[in-house]
């Protein structure tokens, strides 16, 4: 798709960093959480990645993806234990020192006693020099913001919280508009005519995912565009093949 | 960690490939699965990268984890659409032919009438030249293995019958062993005993993750290793930590 007038195209990558997720431990929530959060303000997610907590698996992540996106947020790393490397991580990946940041500390006093506040736990509070901090309603503890790298918690809780958080200081690009149609055949049949639909709405994107129901196979066709009129002329060409070819269907929840 | 005598590290890359994953349309369910299978079988999944269904993106990808890793496994964008570009990609990655297979034709006669064999479902018979296939048993399109490259369906379902049927083909190394112990503190009182436990047993990872459950927070602990002495010499330690620091905890569930 090209840019409309008008409009930038924002874009974001986001790097999930766990061992519990590469190893089946744990079933991570966050990657379609942010994917939706961003496709509804107008920020398109082009990548993620899933690395260990490995200081330089992170380096290397962040570095390769900063230059070519937008924006490149991170989930996990952040808290107070041993194998919570990602705030050193994005400094080496930016070459800046870490600092006990006082805004981060102050922030922390209001969650967490003076004798909770131990060496542990404020390490927390260690904030590559420069960032600005993403205040985290629920547990206090910060992330932050380093240039274009987003540096959020991996609990999903505190991570949604820091993803309002930080919302309003971010570009945003034309929200990405859907329109989903039901078709009841399977995929293989609607090839050809999607294909064809594809070649004469380049500007729109047109994705088919098959679905299988009551011992049916259907195809969910999905029109993805930031421009709201080639949208509905591709959506009427889609019609109009539907009709052609008699097939069953009907209009879908969004996306 | 270090290899043991008498094993080897078998190591894993995968890369999903779907725009309805970035766009949040589906939440995947094809990382979680396939990261405990590994896990389970002794092949140790490194990195996970989720990319658009665009042949210079997966190309880019596959190209770049295949020399990095024993195996690279890919889902999604194998069916029979004009947004299934996944064949191809491979075949540009290794810079070999695409060509209509007979055996996979073969199978695919199982599944679908002559008359179902159309071109758009022939497309699923196309394979990129000296890779070997993958049996299907549910619709019988198959996926392909070519050099360490293992490319599978993008359905549930089908994935994980052609998981099933690649893995006697695949070489493994030691399974992962692991011991998870539930202690009732918040992960910052229990982050120094566990820094100090990391220390002393280098060659065994060891995991930390909060929880938080009938309003009361708390940490799982797993410790990972494919050396059964070594895990048990550390998670003694670790109830040696536990009991001088007064800590309530029980042994877990597995991972």
């Amino acid at each position: 798709m090209t840019d409309q007038e008008g409009s930038r195209s924002v874009t974001a990558a986001l790097v999930v960093i766990g061992e519990e997720i590469l190893s089946g431990r744990t079933s991570d929530e966050n990657i379609a959480y942010i994917a939706a959060y961003l496709t509804r303000i107008g920020i398109s997610l082009r990548e993620v990645r899933v690395v260990a907590d490995l200081e330089a698996e992170i380096v290397a992540a962040v570095n390769e993806l900063r230059p070519r996106f937008s924006y490149v947020f991170t989930t996990g790393g952040i808290g107070p234990t041993h194998d919570d490397v990602t705030t050193d991580a994005i400094a080496k990946a930016f070459q800046v020192d870490v600092v006990v940041d006082p805004e981060a500390v102050a922030a922390m006093r209001q969650h967490f006693s003076e004798k909770e506040l131990t060496p542990a736990r404020l390490r927390m509070a260690r904030i590559p020099q420069g960032a600005k901090l993403i205040d985290n309603a629920i547990s206090r503890a910060p992330g932050f913001m380093l240039g274009n790298v987003i540096v959020m918690a991996g609990v999903p809780r505190i991570m949604q919280v820091m993803l309002d958080a930080v919302t309003p200081r971010l570009a945003k690009g034309r929200p990405m508009l859907t329109r989903s149609v039901r078709i009841d055949v399977a995929e293989g049949d609607a090839a050809p005519g999607l294909a064809e639909l594809q070649s004469a709405h380049p500007e729109v994107q047109i994705g088919s995912y098959p679905f299988f129901e009551n011992k049916r196979l259907g195809t969910y066709v999905v029109l993805r565009s930031t421009d709201a009129a080639k949208l509905a002329t591709a959506l009427d060409a889609l019609w109009a093949l539907i009709h052609r070819a008699g097939f069953h269907a009907a209009a879908a929840e969004g996306e």
